[in-house]
């Protein structure tokens, strides 16, 4: 049961929205609870969802005046458990707050609410001509509040950076209700401390986002798609290298992936089809953009293939010759999570390393886990050009998915001492939030770690914001 | 004369670096006291050059017990005063902490100390086939270090960012002497709160930075650099969104100038020569890269400048047939601030504006000017596609140059005032430093002050790292 928060302070609060945006009941409150891979159950007695700033700021200052503890939710999307309450905390959700302010296509910005889900804002950038690079699985229920509040990353890091990278400004309700008005749109700002980067990726421990001025780009207009077949993790970083230095910004994905991996897709995915005739362990997925029409990216992606065919980097390799062979070649790796679904238990590790490192953290982490679990399958994938995969590894054919799954601290433990070792990250896209927060005092140096602790209470004294999460 | 600080303390100090590395002589003091502009005069009664980063490390432990105020030094090239010793603190100059600790090409990653001189980070990167891409007026003698604690911008900012962007890591001496190990390598890491960015651009008043782990990029294989001659700004600035429309990021760079700013460098610049036959208002500077040899930028650039005159925005250009020629015309606009000089005061504005407020600021800020002083010569030129200018102006010819430079408040209020207006910054690129301190009550939220003072309390509670700068 979640704590008790008296009924008469459930009714002060209701008021600063209005009841129809107060929620209590058992049944309605359900969808806020849950998160989607089920790892965990929230306990909130209240959920509130605010129209307004305003309304997000009395809020705030209310929990402040009271101690009430407020978990902020987006598109509850998250993976480590950040957005849930697990304490009871009142779920603050910003999903009303899904204006978009403005589009300025002069100076490449764009000024949306923390609601906004991720699509509509590709959308509404579409409209203006230009592209908003963001790309991620969730992209059609994630709110941007959510990526900017744990510096989300994707597909198109590479080229256009994390979350981080592409916002200029931020409004940030403060724990004590006060507004902070940061929506700035501009490229050079040298007047003081850079305060929006304290709140982007903060998880809502420091501050509640509620809109952004986010940079946009010019559109690709045309591109180039290939899927190349090599031996090892240690000819995919080849073929990156040959490809970044020649693609430059150019080179927008970088994905490898392994043979276990397609065939996953194979057997699971209806209409999927091997590119290659033959088979091969490792692949990867390279992607070329212009926004140039008629710029020759099939010629650039020519010059980096033959160059590593004549290194010997690359076995085999299909080059798009369509956007729906594009399109196919993508779905083999857009479907590597949910096809992992369908071969049972799967254990999952967010990890990076500098991107040198790939091939000895695979070596070691592959060799680790099969000697602990024989038979395991190692399904590791994911944006080797930024040096971060999802080490994931699924169940043996054989083996009973619970028994699997109760060894997800021991493998989890060992790919992060693996990733430790190399001055990785064990966290590279998706947080800490309640899932890996006990795991920072392993990971952080204790000057590292006093410093976000006295951050944290120079901005919000009381603890209120929410609170278990992060440090 | 500077403040007094013990000869017995002064001797505690001079014996962690080592008496030779402790400067109290006046003369020797001398280069330490003075900057560039000569705007101002120090007052350091001791410049202390430690040669490792525990020696920085016991010298702040020693002025946190002490409650000694600092000032940390690079290569005492900052434009707002925020490297001097205002009122007799100690010079900490970290010029001696100059190794380059390690460069990794398969990361795209080089580590460097915080004394390290700009160029030579340049010739490492190329000695490993990599470009660094920062690039300033005063690389041959600014130090990491500085540019760090600066953000500093330059004229490669439109496709690789300010300073901020290129750093992945940080190590930084607290206030009471603890390090912070930051040296990550990685380009995506979401463990806890971004630390990195509040030391970036804190002009030493958080911490002090002593190493960093930089990000180094492909080369430029091929470029193509054009002068063309525009009606006004805000054709220059019609020109800029069809070269970044089809260019994205390959657009390396694209700068400003006005006639007026050409003249001077034909007057004063020997060998310069003008690239057009007829005078014309406003002149635009558009650099092309790409990393891949034989890749066509020649053929992008008639694509962007075919359409700029189709559209009647482009009244003439020249695009260079060598690289001597693209060096005569980046040479035009790199000798602006040396001509200035020649022509008497100079009242500097270092300003940004969203992008297409560009030719609203010129316009108000030149009339308004005009109209204060008769006869003044405005010579904005800059970084129009970051919205950045230096809205500069030159003394009438026929004015004294005290009386000129007498209304250097009066002008750079009036410009703020404009740039305030428009939403933009009053420092894009300098700083704050000493100069612009008084200033930060008037340009900024009071929330926002209340929160940088919230952090410096927190991690300068003995205010000893360079007060009387920032905040």
């Amino acid at each position: 049961m979640a704590h008790a928060i008296a009924p008469e302070l459930i009714a002060r609060f209701a008021a600063l929205v209005g009841d129809r945006y107060a929620i209590t009941d058992t049944h309605e409150i359900e969808p806020y609870q849950r998160e989607r891979r089920d790892l965990y159950r929230g306990r909130a007695p209240l959920v509130l969802r605010p129209g307004s700033v305003a309304e997000v700021s009395a809020i705030l200052a209310l929990a402040s005046e009271t101690g009430t503890a407020v978990v902020p939710q987006g598109g509850n999307t998250g993976l480590v458990g950040g957005q849930i309450a697990h304490d009871g905390e009142i779920v603050l959700s910003l999903s009303r707050l899904n204006a978009i302010r403005s589009v300025d296509p002069d100076n490449d910005t764009m000024t949306v609410e923390a609601g906004v889900v991720l699509d509509d804002i590709h959308k509404a950038a579409d409209s203006a001509d230009r592209l908003f690079p963001l790309s991620l699985g969730s992209e059609g229920s994630c709110q941007i509040g959510g990526n900017l509040s744990t510096n989300a990353g994707g597909t198109a890091v590479l080229a256009y950076g994390n979350t981080r990278d592409l916002v200029l400004g931020l409004e940030v309700v403060l724990a004590d209700g006060r507004v902070w008005n940061g929506l700035r749109s501009l490229r050079k700002d040298n007047t003081g401390y850079d305060l929006k980067d304290l709140f982007v990726g903060a998880e809502g421990t420091l501050g509640i986002v509620t809109a952004a001025v986010l940079k946009l780009f010019p559109k690709p207009r045309e591109m180039a798609t290939a899927f190349a077949a090599v031996a090892s993790p240690a000819a995919a970083l080849a073929l990156f290298a040959t490809a970044r230095a020649k693609a430059g910004t150019q080179l927008t994905a970088c994905e490898i992936l392994p043979r276990v991996g397609l065939d996953f897709v194979l057997r699971h995915a209806e209409g999927s089809r091997d590119p290659m005739a033959e088979p091969h362990p490792w692949y990867v997925l390279l992607e070329l953009s212009s926004p140039l029409k008629g710029a020759d990216v099939d010629a650039m992606m020519q010059a980096i293939l033959e160059d590593a065919f004549e290194a010997g980097t690359v076995r085999d390799a299909a080059v798009a010759a369509s956007v729906a062979q594009a399109e196919a070649f993508w779905q083999i790796r857009l479907m590597l999570s949910e096809v992992q679904r369908k071969e049972g238990g799967s254990i999952k590790n967010d990890v990076s390393v500098p991107v040198g490192m790939v091939p000895e953290m695979l070596e070691r982490g592959i060799t680790t886990v099969s000697a602990m679990i024989p038979g395991v399958r190692p399904v590791p994938f994911g944006h080797i050009g930024d040096g971060n995969l999802h080490f994931n590894f699924s169940q043996p054919e054989d083996m009973a998915r619970d028994d699997f799954m109760a060894q997800w601290g021991a493998v989890t433990d060992a790919i992060d001492d693996i990733v430790l070792a190399l001055n990785g990250s064990i966290s590279a896209e998706h947080g800490i939030g309640f899932m890996k927060r006990n795991l920072m005092e392993h990971i952080k140096d204790p000057v590292e770690l006093e410093m976000m602790r006295a951050i944290k209470a120079t901005l919000d004294p009381k603890g209120i914001l929410n609170p278990g999460k992060v440090v």
